[in-house]
Formats: structure tokens, C-alpha cells, sequence
């Protein structure tokens, strides 16, 4: 086997990409997927063929939902697996005790004969429904773990996350991801605003993430660039060029000076207009001589002045703000100056949000960015990864609290649609059972509730698990789509959603079931594989 | 290939190497500070010499102290800030309408004339205090406020976090840190370690953070290794060699049936002892094959056989544990069987490990995962960049929420000490006010409320902010202490601090003040600076 290369791709790639981090590298995993691998090895059960499900129990901030993120910088991960030279040499300092043999074994590892089906990105998904299946040597997919864990866990939840700001802001508002300062490392912020957009967010304040992603860059000015000025009489150059060179305004200063005076004079807008801060006006005129076109200081005014914005203030501020605006249009007929953009941001969240909607506002953009980007509602979401099989045995993780039970073999995943469109519940069966086909009754059971069941007759059959890594098989594999796709492909799956699934209070749970089949078998290895206890 | 990067210095380095997050570059910004920069450079005010302060305004988890960590990350971005061409181009792309000579500058920056002032990594800090204090072209400046912030305010919560977990666990335990599945990106997973361990953790699970950091690696096996063994007929190779060579054991599974057989046929241990699963009894026989010096299953054979572990179960399990092992060394002679260690991980967190201790237990060794990684309890510390001084003017920052007025100037900052040893307060000054001396008395203000005063007289005074980064002054740089100093450090201070301060429930607020000469200072800008209202 070749050495690795030094930098660009590891492994074989095949055309993949290394993962965007580049800090995502073999060793980014738990020193137990190694002592593992070592006893497989030892124990000569490290080529053993094993199938793992990745997939979550619970959907996360209390919803009925959640978006899948994440599976692309997995495909990049396996597609690039390889250990360079000096990581083995690591992994020798860390378990002196281990035979040359096995790192041998290590150096020779690649992904070539791993398998991974999966539901492409951005689609929405419900819990114990299998995100990933991933196929191979037993000893390699669980060096894949760890990784995989830390690639999906956080990408779907922050995606989630901002699926269900947009749901709650609604369709026609600007939402911006301004979380860089405070997420979780630097990492963290370049993941939140990728996983933000394609959760539905519009740009971010991020430029790295801008540049690495393609998404749209947004931002205007801090209050520190307002109180960095005194007074107007620190503008030097006070000439303004429209941007196509037409007009020149040779004195500016005096042009917005000249506007303060009428707008104070004006009898209508009297009381609305308070005491006008130097270092403000200042400040916003020689933003505007910088940028002509792009002039956008609106929520930085109100907190300049001092005055808070939480929600309640908000909505009034913002009625009031959109009537002074309509009032300037009136006054002075300066066409289109009721409708300019109100931007707010200050610790916005899912709740404030719809605080605001029941208030009534006239907020056009929300900046938000903590709450958003730590996920801070719920921080972390509960994906595992389970050995389903083994060597073509099924396996069972008992448990006795039964959401921790797992769903045991190789399985195929369906969403089944009824007449309106909507999708009616997701269903596991076998890897050899005959899929569900429209037109035809189904029995659907709850995988461990035995009352639980129902008839379903399809209209539309999706299956869910799709080829991205063929391994040794001749499948083909899927394509990697751009972001902007994966995102137009999240927004169109939440709208094709039955809404009482996606509502904030109450939401009904969407069901996810298994075929009649799988559930007989899973009953049957679970009292095979209990033990009886004994009363004392 | 972070050590790749590290090697490549972007700007003067000046010996410091690049940060350890290769994604860690001047574009990791906000597009404001961008836009922002380009208003200074056409107003002329780019160089104007701005002094910014860097802190937080609350301390988390419902605490009294917070730890500051993340500054080595600062001083490697800064001692290497430079733009590359490539980046250069990228901006000029995202800001179509600005001048060349902008762009231009942008390129001729480096932080050669920033100066950066800071605690001690490591260090209890607590809020309204500057954890750092940068000054320099109020352009640069503001173009270093969203990386400092993204470096330090998850540095500082996790390190935090991990102290408030062993202050809760007690001196004697051992702490893992297993969170790299569940944290924020792979990145808020390797920060996690690192910070972690910084904060009082013994070792991690995650060996690329080993590796990177020096930190003691840990790991033994998953559930999956467990159901991946049907029995004891598939271990081929029986012979365990002790790890000097010089005993051998030709047939260890035969050793461990017998073993079996003597500890169910006990008098003394029946009714301890249930039914065996041969999955388990073959996976742990072959890891014990596998590291027979390290072998350690013992809260996954727990798991194993489906005993959820709460943290009620946990304590009742790990003194029945205790007992059962204290009952084979009585029994069969095995010395230290009963002093085994007992390692426990399930969704802990410093509620359940304090519950655990109220009900008695007999863990040795917590594994925490979630909650320590990710901050559960409160996911973002607020840490805020404020600009406290421009061209030698002091500015402060009003707000109608008096917890968010900044503290004007270019201040000095000192921790005094009591009688015993404690430290008493924290205390700030102008730049230019002689420091406070041993034995003398002196008023300490509470910065916003008159009546909270004091006089302290001081047994010892600790300046607290150090140069880090000396720019273009004469001043002597403090050197970057290793992480494992770092840590022994921060393990110091925490014992330092009056015990009151560090307890779980109401803790007391340690005092942060400024000089009587501050105060005054502070209330004649607010003053000046605040708008007199009108009633309507």
C-alpha cells in the first residue's frame, strides 16, 4: 500500500475533496476505536463484514423534525482516509504495547471497501430512521465513528436550528447569521453560518465562511465605529460621487445638516424627533460617503441612543420607526423612504421572534447570531451509532428503557406520500424485503409499540438510503450537490411537510414505523437475547 | 496536517507560531469590521490610536468566577496577522464599490504596532475586568475584535466549565473528557480537550487533541464490541503472555470459565451474581487478551446488561460493585481486587456527580461527554469588545441597562490580597494613577453604585494585566507558558480563592471596583454624555 501523500488528498479520493477543516484527520477520534481495532485484530476479527445505522432518538428543541447536515464532509472524510506515516507514529507512542503487525494493518486501511448509504443532505428526518448506513470491516467503521459523529451531531442541529427560525420569521423576511463571536471556536462559527444558510438563512456576517461556501456576506458598522467620532467637523472630505460618476455633491456635511434642520423645523414629525447625538450624525455620515449605495445603520441608531431593544420594545420601536419613515416620505416626497429596510438584532431567538409576530412589528431583516449558532435551547443533539450486523448476523442493543433499544439489521428506509402530498411516515424493512409500491396497502407497525400500527396505501414511494460511497460494489454513486442546492432542497422538503408536524407548540409527532416483518424479527431477537430476570 | 500549517508563518511570527486552527485567518471576521475599516480609511481616521477593552459582563452557570482561557490563540493570530493576495482578491470582489488604495492598505497591515495587555491564561477572572486590553489603528483593532472574541469566549466557557466539574468532583477523582462526538464541530471538540484539561480534567479521549496538546489520552471499548462476539468459541488465539515474558498462559479462556464457575458456585457470592452473556464474557476476555495491562470494562459491563445508569442507579451500583469486589479479594485470596477501579459515564454533568456525592458513591473515575463539551448549562459566555479610549479621549458605551455601560480609559488593573492569603478584590485604574501599595490604605468603588464602598489595606498586590504583545514599545514580552503549566496554574488560583466564592449554591459575588479617581471620572462622562430626556 502507498504512503500517504503529504498534503491534498490522503487516501484515494476519487475525486473527493479533503474535509473543508482541515483539522479533521484520521487521529480525530476516541483512543477506543484504536484499542478496539487492536482487539479485533488480536482477536483476528477486524475484517469481519459489520453494518452500522447512524441516527438520533430525539428531535431536538422540542420539535417534531429535524434536517439533516453533515453527510458531505463525512464522504470527504472516508474518501481521504489514510494515515500518514507520522500519525502511526503517534498511535505507536500511544499503545506501547501493541504488536508491529497491527500498525502495519492501520497503515494499510483505506475506505475502499466501506459502504455508505445515506439520505441526502438537507432532507428532513425523524428520529431512529438510519441518517447513514455504513458497511465494512469492522475495525474501519469503527475508526469512523467518532468522526462521522462530530461531523453530522452539530451540522444537523444547527441546521435544524435555523429551519425553524425561518419557519417562525416566515418566508418574505431577510435572516442573517451574525453568531461568529460567540460560538463554539472558530470552527463552530464557520460550520454555523454554512449549516445556517442551508438551513434557510439568507447571508452571514462571516467572511471566511462567505468565501469558503459561496454564501452571501452582509454587515454594516458596530458602535464602536459610532463613538470612534466626536463631530462632523472630523469629516475631511465631504464630497460624495454617485456610484456611476453622473453627480457629484460637493459638501454633504452641509447637505445632511441642511435635512436635520428641515426634519427638526418640519410641524409634522415635531415630538418625534429627539436630541441628535454629534458622534452619531458624525458617525452615519461618513458611513454613507463611504458606502452611497449600501447605507445601512437602522437598529445601530436606537441602540446608540440607549434605548434597549428587547422584544416588546422592538415591535412599538419598529411600528414607530416604519411611520416616521412613511412620515419623511410624505413631508419631503422623497419616493420609497417609508419602505427602507428595518434591521434588528439583540439576542433574537425562535421565541422573541414570534413574540414580535404576535406583537405586530415592521422589522424587514433579523441579525442573529448566539442563539442560533451555540444552539443554545438544546447544544447538542444525541446522534449514536449502532452495529446493526455482524458477519450477517442481526444484532440487538437491549436496553430497559426501550428508546435506547436499537433496530437490529440491514435495512432499507422508504418515506411513503398520500393523496394530498404530504408524507405519511417513514418505513424500515429488511435489505431483502420487496419495497412498498404505490397503490398498494401496507401494514405499517410503531418498531416496539405492539398496539401501534396502520394501513397505508402509497401514492409516491421515496427510498431514503442512497448510494455516496459503492465501496467494492458497482453501485454508482450520488452526487455531491453545491450548498445552494442542498438549501433549496431543505426549504422545498419543510414546505411539503404536513404543517401540524412543523408547528411550534404542540407539534404532532410524524410516525416512523417498521414492516411487519422487521417487527416480527425484532420481537423475536429481543426475547432471544434478554436475559430473564430473577424476583428476590 | 495542523503541524503543516503551524509551520507556515503568515506574518512577522516573530517565533510564535501560527494559531493551531489552520481556518484561523484575518477573513474569520465579521464583514463589518471590514466595512467599517474602509469608513475609517476614507474619513482619515484609520490611524487614529483606539484602545479596546475585552471582557464580560457575567459570570456563567449561575457562578461566581470564570476562567480565562484561549489567549495563546490570540497572540499566535496576531504575531502572524497578514493578508494574502488571494484573500486581498476575495474582498475587493465583496466590496466592488471601494478605492484601490484601500485595498492596498489592507495588505501593508500586520500588528507590529498593536499592543496587547492580558491576564494570565488560567487565571480566575471575573466580569467588568479586561481580560484584555488592545490598543493600536482603531482599523486593525477592530478587524482583531471577531477573532479574539471566537477564540476566547468558548476557550474561557469550557475551561470554566471543566473547573466548576472537579471543584464538584473533588481533588481525588479522576476526569476524562469524552465529548468529542457531541461537541460543536470538530474543532469545539479538540478546543474541548484542550481547554478542558486546562481547566483541572486528567485526560481526554480524543487523540488528535493528545496529540496537538500533550494531553494524557484514555479509552477502552464501546457496546459495539460487546455485541459484535457471539461467545468464547470465537477467540482463536487463548494464550495471554505476561507483559515481562516471562509467564505464559497457554489457555486464558479456559482460565476464565474456570474462574467463572468458582465465583457462581460461591457461597458467599450468590444472589451478587446474574445470569453471564456470552457476547459480553467473549468480548471482555478477548480485550483482556488484547491489553492485558490495561484492561478496564467495568461501567460497560453495566451497560452491557442493560442497567440504565441515572445518577440514582449509579451510586447504588458502584457501592454494590465495591462490595462485590472487596468480596472476591476476601474470598479468593486476589489482593487489590477490591480497590479495582470503578470509571462511570452517563450523561453526567456537575448536577449528577454532586447528587452522587450527597448519596455516597464509590466511582474513582467520571467520564463526561455532553455537558462539559458543549456548556449544556449556558452553551455562550458573553464576552464583548468595547472601545474605551481613541486618540488619548476616553469613550464610554450607555446603556438604559447599567450592567452594559462600559468603563471609559486606558486602565490598569490590580488583584489585592487579605490577610489570609485570599484575594479580596479586583481593581481598576486610569493608566496614569499610581498603583496600590502593600499596607496602604485604599478606597475601592463599585464602579456604577455610590454606596458600595470599601477600603481595603493590602497584604499583597498582583498587577493583573501583562504584556503579551509589546507592539513598537520597549516593553518585554511575557513567554507562553505549556498547557500542563497552564493548567497547574489555574488548579493554583482556584485554591486561592475564598471558598465562598466557589460554592455551588449562592456563591458569594467576589468584588470588582475602580478607584476613587475612576469613579469620578466615569460619572462626569456619563453626565456629559447621556441625553436629557423629555417627558411627553
Amino acid at each position: 500500500m502507498a504512503e500517504a501523500a503529504n498534503g491534498g488528498a490522503r487516501g484515494r479520493g476519487d475525486g473527493v475533496p479533503c474535509p473543508t477543516n482541515p483539522m479533521v484527520t484520521p487521529l480525530l477520534t476516541d483512543l477506543y476505536q484504536f484499542t478496539m481495532a487492536y482487539a479485533y485484530w488480536k482477536a483476528g476479527k477486524h475484517l469481519d463484514r459489520a453494518v452500522f445505522d447512524l441516527y438520533f432518538r430525539k428531535n431536538p428543541f422540542g420539535g417534531e423534525f429535524t434536517i439533516f447536515g453533515g453527510l458531505e464532509e463525512c464522504i470527504r472524510f472516508i474518501a481521504n482516509f489514510k494515515f500518514a506515516e507520522d500519525e502511526i507514529k503517534f498511535l505507536r507512542s500511544v499503545m506501547p504495547s501493541c504488536e508491529d503487525g497491527f500498525f502495519e494493518y492501520l497503515s494499510s486501511i483505506d475506505c475502499s471497501d466501506v459502504e455508505v448509504y445515506a439520505i441526502p443532505e438537507g432532507y428532513v428526518v425523524f428520529p431512529k430512521v438510519p441518517l447513514m448506513r455504513i458497511e465494512g470491516p469492522v475495525a474501519v467503521i469503527q475508526l469512523l465513528e467518532t468522526p462521522f459523529l462530530s461531523l453530522v451531531n452539530y451540522a444537523s442541529l444547527v441546521t435544524t436550528n435555523a429551519a425553524r427560525h425561518r419557519l417562525v420569521a416566515g418566508k418574505s423576511k431577510n435572516l442573517l447569521e451574525f453568531g461568529l463571536r460567540r460560538a463554539q471556536g472558530p470552527d463552530g462559527g464557520i460550520s454555523a453560518s454554512r449549516y445556517s444558510y442551508m438551513g434557510g438563512f439568507d447571508a452571514t456576517s462571516n467572511v471566511a465562511a462567505g468565501r469558503l461556501f459561496g454564501i452571501p456576506i452582509r454587515g454594516t458598522h458596530s458602535h464602536a465605529f459610532v463613538s470612534s467620532f466626536m463631530g462632523l467637523d472630523e469629516i475631511t472630505d465631504e464630497a460624495l460621487t454617485s456610484s456611476d460618476g453622473s453627480n457629484k455633491c460637493e459638501d454633504f456635511v452641509s447637505v445632511v445638516q441642511n435635512w436635520l434642520i428641515r426634519i427638526q423645523d418640519s410641524s409634522s414629525l415635531r415630538g418625534t424627533f429627539g436630541e441628535t447625538s454629534q458622534s452619531e450624525l458624525a458617525a452615519f455620515t461618513s458611513y454613507a460617503l463611504a458606502f452611497p449605495n449600501a447605507f445601512l445603520a437602522l437598529v445601530d441608531t436606537y441602540d446608540a441612543v440607549g434605548i434597549r431593544l428587547d422584544s416588546g420594545d422592538l415591535a412599538y420601536l419598529s411600528v414607530e420607526t416604519r411611520k416616521f419613515f412613511h412620515a419623511i416620505e410624505k413631508e419631503f416626497g422623497v419616493v420609497g423612504f417609508g419602505k427602507m429596510t428595518i434591521t434588528a438584532s439583540n439576542d433574537l431567538n425562535e421565541e422573541t421572534i414570534d413574540a414580535l409576530n404576535k406583537q405586530g412589528h415592521e422589522v424587514d431583516a433579523f441579525g442573529i447570531g448566539t442563539y442560533l449558532v451555540t444552539c443554545y435551547a438544546q447544544a447538542a443533539l444525541g446522534c449514536v451509532f449502532k452495529l446493526v450486523e455482524i458477519n450477517k448476523q442481526p444484532r440487538i442493543k437491549l436496553s430497559e428503557d426501550v428508546t435506547k433499544v436499537s433496530i437490529p439489521c440491514k435495512k432499507r428506509c422508504y418515506r411513503l406520500y398520500g393523496k394530498e402530498g404530504y408524507p405519511l411516515v417513514d418505513i424500515m424493512t429488511g435489505e431483502d424485503e420487496p419495497g412498498p409500491k404505490i397503490g398498494e396497502r401496507l401494514l405499517c407497525r410503531h418498531p416496539f409499540n405492539e398496539s401501534k400500527r396502520a394501513y397505508v396505501v402509497p401514492q409516491h414511494v421515496e427510498e431514503l438510503l442512497k448510494c455516496y460511497w459503492p465501496g467494492t460494489s458497482s453501485n454508482s454513486r450520488e452526487e455531491l450537490p453545491s450548498i445552494h442546492e442542498i438549501r433549496t432542497r431543505c426549504i422545498h422538503h419543510l414546505d411539503r411537510m404536513r404543517p401540524d408536524h412543523m408547528r411550534r407548540l404542540n407539534p404532532t409527532p410524524y410516525k416512523v414505523s417498521v414492516s411487519a416483518k422487521l417487527y416480527d424479527f425484532i420481537h423475536f431477537l429481543w426475547l432471544n437475547e434478554a436475559p430473564v430476570g430473577e424476583l428476590q
